[in-house]
């Protein structure tokens, strides 16, 4: 399936935050992942930001489509994530 | 058309965009909004932002769909937004 994910972690807690989605997603943008995603690792994504978040503070939103399709992805302004399709 | 929304301002424009934002889309969490909007709409609501937004500092991402249908939206943590429905 495919998956865009937002975070809006804590500062203490987003350096690792970010390190837990790029082994899953591509990093789209400072706080938005997107990518394909097996069923199995959705679960393991979900269960390690879980032990790293603190509920009171920290918020992921996690929007699944059966297939991508996006019809169309536009960016404004600053393309901050794009150093990883580079890397 | 369905459109979801996630913006990284810098703090001295967050509030303008937020007022933005809220005139067109639901307020999901933080820095994410989502809703139906015409393409009118759509148009004009980018023209406000670009007029606000700093493209050296600030970053706007839109996914835009022909009809509503992520096929989930989960949500982890804090849900920032859920005042804009209550209100």
């Amino acid at each position: 399936m495919f998956l865009i994910l937002v975070y809006d972690f804590g500062e203490k807690r987003v350096g690792k935050a970010l390190k837990i989605c790029r082994k899953y997603l591509h990093w789209v943008q400072n706080s938005v992942f997107e990518g394909e995603i097996s069923k199995a690792n959705f679960v393991k994504l979900k269960k390690e930001l879980e032990l790293l978040m603190d509920p009171e503070e920290d918020s992921i939103i996690l929007y699944t489509f059966r297939s991508q399709k996006f019809s169309k992805r536009e960016i404004m302004g600053l393309e901050k994530g794009n150093i990883d399709f580079i890397l």
